[in-house]
């Protein structure tokens, strides 16, 4: 069909698939990308199967799983070959898949660091969610192995994508109300009772997640603070309080944090399992406000200006991502939303949890 | 005309006109009880004099004023006698004036204990604006000596008369959503570019001020996180956050600090002179949240619930302290703000302020 896919069905060498991978697209401009979703849960079968549907420039391709059930099911729903179907042990047979150019990892996050490398070795693009993984040495590692296999590598930071979102950074950029002072930004909801077994636990075991409510939404808040300020923390200064010493035992049930920029800005923000509503930022800035209430969620965001609702059109924030994707595929560009960008909000979560353990701020170099 | 004033016109020895003051009103409880304002500054001129006109049970009936022409002003506009005008010399002959139930300190902060005291010494039932003083044991200095000379002592915490912040006590009292677990509250402005002279200026200087933005508007979100956990922060941790060396040379320009409470509840608060725009606190509970923004104006403060808005009469903040006050007296019942109260403020911005001294966590006793 075209180079690309001759010669990946003869060869999943890394340098060799690399090198092409980029410039194929660039001359078959209207093909759909093919994904492959890596892990079927509930963010793969709730929102991100459908978001594909909505794509312009994606389609869903394959799927990778370890339920020979969900495997069968999603084959009917979404009328995917066997061939274009893989576990966990067979994975790496995706290189010679010519219909899978991206690799969508939407595992729990101990795994995004094994399935991003075996991903970029088989020659695939990789999109994965947050958090990029549950260390800074494993997100270097990450990118470095994206770079050396040159595929591109993105994470799943949806909010970048969403027109509120994009229109606080633009006012946060122009300085619509003047330089921001102080940011305040939470994320949080109540993590369910959910009986031993139930499979959405493994976010409560360390070994899986890595981390607690700062490591899967926290993160939005960290994030939402760094495009804000289009700068890095220096510093930060974190605490962490526990309720729920059994549920929480391994992971983090509530951290505050703040954060020092460069600028003078501070961030004031906090992240919870333990209970809802936490769901905003607000940038003080020296005339005025802005920020967003819901910020984070799939839908229904709001956002506001001064006295002033902001009116943007509410988009599937899973479709945008990755239809950026394939656009920074095809035009051999850099994602806003790099490994790069991931790494750094893994730096400063690292830091984070050093503050909580030291009971002192902690510097970022 | 009754017993305490014919009294008050003979003598002004304390214990005496303290023992007969709370019952003579019993008798006499249509009359209204007569305010005489201690220093004319805007929060008088813009706030308090209006505001007496709108209350039920109270008068401006006196004015103190270091300056003539002040004086002569307010006595053609209010139809105040030469006789119930004092200056700061001579104020304490108000104890001989039987038209002055009540003295309202409006002075600057280093001023309060001054004249709550003299007040309290010439039989005056004293209601002092906020912060109470400008160190603790001034504040306990201050109730002292109003239990002394058994007169009435409140601090101008007027928010909690406000309909929406009662409120918002209401459903935190009843539990509405469940239990809080965390506080968000913030209060602050930019302070004005005052060209030296103005007097406005009095707040950017320690000896008048005792403290910035913390003792002036911080205090705001202090109390309100007091007023809806209904306990008493058993921790607080601060920091302080300096931009403009000059401007706050002396007094603090923006706080961040937390507290912890019995019950386990987090506040996370933030006060400031530098930046306009934090005028809020959100109150998130097991179930839900509700708080209100704007929530220390003086008016169009506005409350929500959940994903509703509440919706509760504006009032005149000042003129419902002030007919509770009236209350209080005739009722010779505690004021909900009492002195004991501003005490408990006091104590707590003493632990921040030590707090941010020593970059540690302060326990409060």
């Amino acid at each position: 069909m075209n180079t690309r896919r001759q010669f990946l069905s003869v060869s999943a060498t890394l340098a060799a698939a690399s090198q092409l991978a980029p410039h194929s697209f660039a001359a078959d401009s209207d093909r759909k990308l093919g994904f492959a979703l890596v892990g079927l849960g509930r963010l793969s079968t709730n929102q991100i199967a459908p978001a594909l549907q909505k794509t312009k420039n994606c389609k869903l391709a394959g799927i990778v799983t370890g339920s020979p059930e969900k495997a069968e099911a999603w084959q009917k729903q979404y009328g995917i070959s066997q061939k274009s179907t893989y576990n966990y042990r067979n994975f790496d047979q995706i290189a010679d898949n010519p219909d899978i150019d991206v690799v969508y990892v939407v595992l729990p996050n101990s795994m995004h660091e094994e399935f991003t490398i075996r991903a970029a070795r088989a020659g695939k693009h990789v999109l994965c969610e947050k958090p990029m993984s549950v260390s800074v040495a494993e997100a270097k590692q990450m990118t470095s192995e994206c770079e050396k296999a040159k595929v591109k590598l993105a994470i799943g930071y949806r909010c970048q994508f969403e027109p509120h979102h994009i229109e606080c950074m633009r006012m946060a950029k122009e300085k619509r109300f003047g330089a921001i002072r102080q940011i305040d930004a939470s994320f949080g909801f109540r993590f369910g009772d959910y009986p031993l077994g139930d499979l959405r636990r493994w976010r409560l075991e360390m070994e899986y997640a890595g981390g607690g409510a700062l490591m899967d939404v926290g993160i939005y808040a960290l994030q939402a603070c760094r495009y804000l300020t289009g700068e890095e923390p220096k510093s930060v200064m974190a605490r962490e309080i526990k309720t729920d010493h059994e549920k929480f035992a391994e992971v983090d049930e509530t951290i505050l944090w703040s954060m020092d920029f460069p600028s003078g800005i501070v961030a004031n923000c906090s992240t919870t399992y333990g209970f809802s509503g936490m769901n905003q930022f607000t940038a003080y800035a020296d005339n005025g406000k802005f920020g967003m209430e819901p910020a984070f969620s799939y839908e229904g965001n709001r956002a506001f200006a001064g006295n002033s609702t902001i009116e943007k059109p509410q988009i599937d924030q899973f479709a945008a991502e990755m239809d950026d994707f394939a656009n920074v595929i095809r035009t051999d560009s850099k994602s806003k939303v790099s490994g790069e960008e991931g790494l750094r909000d893994m730096i400063v979560m690292d830091a984070i949890y050093k503050s909580v353990a030291s009971g002192k701020s902690r510097k970022i170099s």
